[in-house]
Parts: C-alpha cells; sequence; structure tokens
C-alpha cells in the first residue's frame, strides 16, 4: 500500500469511528451550550450525546477530530457541490475551512463563552473535482484573547496536496449577560 | 401591503419565474462552456438550454439576475443550512456571495476567456436563521483587468437589512491555450 | 482645462486649506480623546486644536475630509515610499486605505466609545508611482454595530482611474471601562 | 541575561551586520532586475551590489534575512509610525507584513519571472507602542504555483508576542514578455 493508500483508510476508518458514535443530526437547545465549554460541546457530539450540525449532513463533511486550539474536519467532494464550470463550488472550500478555524477557537473557549465569526477568507489554490475521495479541513487558533480569537486553516487531499487555506477573527463574548 | 411584504412578493415572483424557465440541474459539459462569453452562459441557463449548478439544489439558492459586472443570487435560509450554535453556517453565507461575485465577474468576460477565484473574504454582520423567508447577495465587478478581477459583494434580506458582505480576487485567463 | 485637472486643482486647494489650518504634529493627550465622539476629534484636529498625526507627516497624507460614516485621505505617492520593485510600496497604500476605513468607523462613535481595527483587506488593482501627483483613500461604513463596524474604502486618482480597494473589520468598545 | 535580551541582542547584532554591508537607498535599474532571480536580487542588495528600497529608510525597517520560501524584516516601532491614538498605524504592521509575504515569494521566483501583489490580509491582534524595542516580521509561501503565489506572515517582539499576522495572494508572470 502507498502512503496516500494507508492515509485515505486512515481517515475513512476514523470517519467510520466518528459516525458509529455520534447521534441524530439537530439543533443543540440553547441553554446546553451555554452550561458547556467548547471541547465539552465537542465531546457530547462526539458521544452522541448532543446532535450534529444539519450543515454537515447537507454538505457531507464532519468534525473527526478535536482538541484544544485545532479541529480537523473531513468531507467528500461531490457532485452535489459542484459550479457550473465543473469544479467543487468555492462555497464549500469556504464551509469546510469556516468549520476548522472556527470549531478551533471554540475549542479554547471555557463555559459562559461564546463566539461568532466576524470575518473568513479563503485562499483558493488547486480545483477540486469529486476524483479527489476525501478532503480534511485542519483549524489551528493562532491568538486567543478576551475579546477577539484569530485562526488559521488549511484544506488539503490524503496526499497532502494543498487546494485551499483560510484565516479567520472571531468575537468573544460572555454567553450569558448578567441580568 | 408592506414595503417588505411587496419585495418579498417581487422576491418570490423572480424566483418562480427563473424556476419556471430554467433546465435541469447538471454540469455545463466544457466544450460549450468555452464558446460562450459569460453573459452568453447565464442566458443559456436561464433559457434551460444549459443545465442550473447542482450546489444551488444543494444549498436551496439560484441566480436570478446577471447583467454585466453585476449579479444577483437568491437563497432561502433554512435548518438545513444550520451550524450547532442553530444559526445558519457562515459557509452559507460564503457560497451564495461567492457566486454573486464571481459571476459578476464572469459575466464580464468574452468568449475565450475564463476565471478562477484566487480568493475571498466574507465578513458576517448579523446572524441569519429561518425565520428570515429570503435574501439577495448582489455582486458587483470593482476592477475588471486582463488577468485579474475584483468584486464585492451584500447579502441583505426582503427588509434591506444586511447579512454579509464580501470581496474576491479572481484570475482571468484565455479558456483555450494555443496548441 | 481638463476635468483632470480641475480635479487635481480642487484636491490642491483642499490640501492647502487643510494645513493652513491644522495644529503641529504630535500624539493627542488620552484623556481629550475620551471625551470626544469621533467627529469632534476630528474637527479638533481640522481646527489645530489637537495635534496631526505623525504617520501622515512621515508617508506624506491627510485627512482632507470627514463627516459621518465617510472619511477621505490624500496622499502624494513619492520616492520614499517606493519597494524595490521602482513602484509604490504596498503598504502605503494599506496606509491610506486604513486610515480612510478606520477613520470612517470612528467618526459614526459617540464620546466614551472607542474602537480598535481588527483586520483589514487591501486589494490593490493597479500599480502607482510618483508620476501620479496626488491619490485620493475614501473610506466609507458598511456596517456598524453596538460591538463590530465594518468599512470599504477605495484608493484613486485624480483621473477616477482606481489603484485600489479595501475593507475592514474594527472592534467598538467602552473608552472607559467602569471602575 | 533574560531570553528576551539574548532575543534582542541577536536581533541588534543581525540588523548592524546588515547595515555594515549594504549599499544606498534607491531603485534598481528595471533591466538589472529582470536578469536576476529572487534570491540573487536579494543577495546583491544583502553585498551591497543593489540599493536598498527607500521604503525601509522612510519607515525604519529592513530586510535582515531571506531564504527560498522565507524572508524576514526587521523594524523598530517609533513615533514617527503612530496614528492619533498614540499607537503604531496599522499601516505600518501592513507594511512590514506585506514586505515579509511578498518576499518569500519573491525568494523563489527564478529569473525571468515577476510578480505583483494582489491582495493582503492583516489581523491586528495587539496594539504596538514605541516600548516594544525591535519587532520581526516573518514571511512563509505557503503556495507557489505557475501563475499565482499565496504567502503568511507574523509580526512579533523578541519576547515572542504576536501583533499581527498576515497573508496575500500573488500573480506570477514573465518578466520579459517574448516580442
Amino acid at each position: 500500500m502507498t502512503s496516500v493508500d494507508d492515509t485515505l483508510a486512515r481517515w475513512r476508518a476514523d470517519e467510520a469511528r466518528v459516525r458509529a458514535r455520534r447521534g441524530e443530526v439537530g439543533a443543540v437547545p440553547p441553554h446546553e451550550l451555554a452550561g458547556l465549554s467548547g471541547l465539552e460541546l465537542f465531546e457530547a457530539m462526539f458521544d452522541g450525546r448532543l446532535p450534529a450540525p444539519p450543515i454537515g449532513e447537507t454538505l457531507d463533511f464532519l468534525a473527526v477530530h478535536v482538541e484544544h486550539g485545532h479541529a480537523v474536519f473531513q468531507g467528500r467532494p461531490g457532485h452535489a457541490h459542484y459550479n457550473p464550470l465543473g469544479t467543487v463550488h468555492g462555497g464549500w472550500f469556504a464551509t469546510l475551512l469556516d468549520s476548522a478555524v472556527a470549531c478551533a477557537v471554540h475549542s479554547t473557549l471555557p463555559a459562559g463563552k461564546a463566539y461568532t465569526t466576524l470575518e473568513l477568507k479563503t485562499n483558493i489554490v488547486r480545483a477540486l473535482t469529486d476524483r479527489v475521495p476525501l478532503v480534511r479541513a485542519e483549524g489551528r487558533v493562532v491568538h486567543a484573547g478576551n475579546q477577539v480569537a484569530t485562526a488559521e486553516g488549511r484544506l488539503f487531499g490524503p496526499d497532502g496536496k494543498l487546494y485551499a487555506h483560510a484565516s479567520t477573527t472571531c468575537l468573544v463574548f460572555d454567553a450569558r449577560p448578567p441580568r
């Protein structure tokens, strides 16, 4: 087996393991969100105690690994993501990268803190088609401040080829404002 | 009827008219692409002579108007686009805005010229849920050069409220390299 | 006189008028800053009651007009701004555009509110040399929120030619935290 | 000596060594540019055979190290770079980062190839004053293609504190078009 095949086999196994444990697709009840740190939220999703987000179902991607300041998403480029030019739409790259960089930020937040994405810049460096069976978007926090956090991400194939990269700015705020 | 209702009624009528005329969803054969100017391609899609792009079907949005240097897309924010936080995923904003700014650029290209998106920055200024029935993403070319074009876009609701804006850089090149 | 000459003559007159009234170059005392709205600060600078910022002196540009949500800066491209390639360095474009978009945001803030720039994206669409006698950078607010504001800007010559454009995200906060 | 003092001493020594060898400040004759690879150009500047760029003199920064795909600039934050708020203007951050990422790209180009910066996004994560004696901007190529290259950069102090980061898109083209 070549190294690319090894990687692909590992990625498929990661996805199967995540899918086997996780729960329904749906919305997280807001009161549950506020009581959890970012990492606790992702753990609850991985454990099937909280639902997986609908956008992942719609666009065929999912989180496969989250730790403090670092998040990895995996997606399957498909026909359903094509633009009129016969390649994967830039919005699909942006969606996976946005997920990766935003969750990298979220993973650093304690319970009681929330965030929102202010901006995302995506650089697309190579066209993508369904001949690439799987891709990964990996996000890493660059700056984690009290009010603002930034992160960068890369989207690459099982052979390590880079398809896109991104950077984001997130606003961090108190999830439960004082009454 | 309030002005917002007027706008919404007009947007729904625009969508119905576009859907009534257009063809199947699918890929445009590459040899057809090369022979058409950007505007001719969009006209062929609006007329049903060429298929509509799959990504629009997957994410519930479509082009409703394209003219030279200007493109308007319309989408229905839905549950299927939600992130874990219970709002529309940033990637959905990016997808509509990318379509709008890229097609604004494409609409300026003569037959024999092609483009690819190099980068897109999306600013998200307000959360979006399915309580907003429809949104529009409008793109306008800022600079149309021989090798590079840039464009800006806005995503807003029927009441004129802004949800996001974006800017893009596209590479312009010869569609048919000399042999 | 051609229209370009007209514009240039007007731009030079604007600059002369601003320079005639304004004060020394230096730093605004922090306690003065906190008590002024954005527009009051710019008026105090235009009136010579507060000093002009050092960066303008260093890079040969200045504010020529500020109103609510809109700011205009003017600069003289010169040899001192050149990169090794013999054109104006991208950083000079970024400095003028940053000033224009940030001051457009600042101009919307009441006394007691402050802002900081989180990010700026500059698109450069045309090289600039000292053969262009003057350029203007014009900034306009796109979104003015309680915590976040965004703005866009254009840098153009007296003939209307576009050299660069930009968009920014600013964080808005209370200038005087409660003690 | 603390580690910060060590770093600062090393940075000062690097600057002294570069200043001792380099030549006048001025423009590189265009015909010289075309015959050199990116790395040859930087070596000629470091050796004093070609002039140093004017912008560095104007804004008190210089290249201290360039290798394939990697460039390091060093600057001294000063009063001359201040905005009205009493901190270093965002344009100074952008100038150093633009230099770092653009030269990282340039360093990968063979003779006969040229580049131009299409866009730069700068994230500012911390205010900077002249209490920080020196900062470095480090740029690294992310994607080096035939027509397009991208790079990322960081600006940090001698204690490793991050002040800003950036990403850029550059267009790569033939320096001498066929006649």
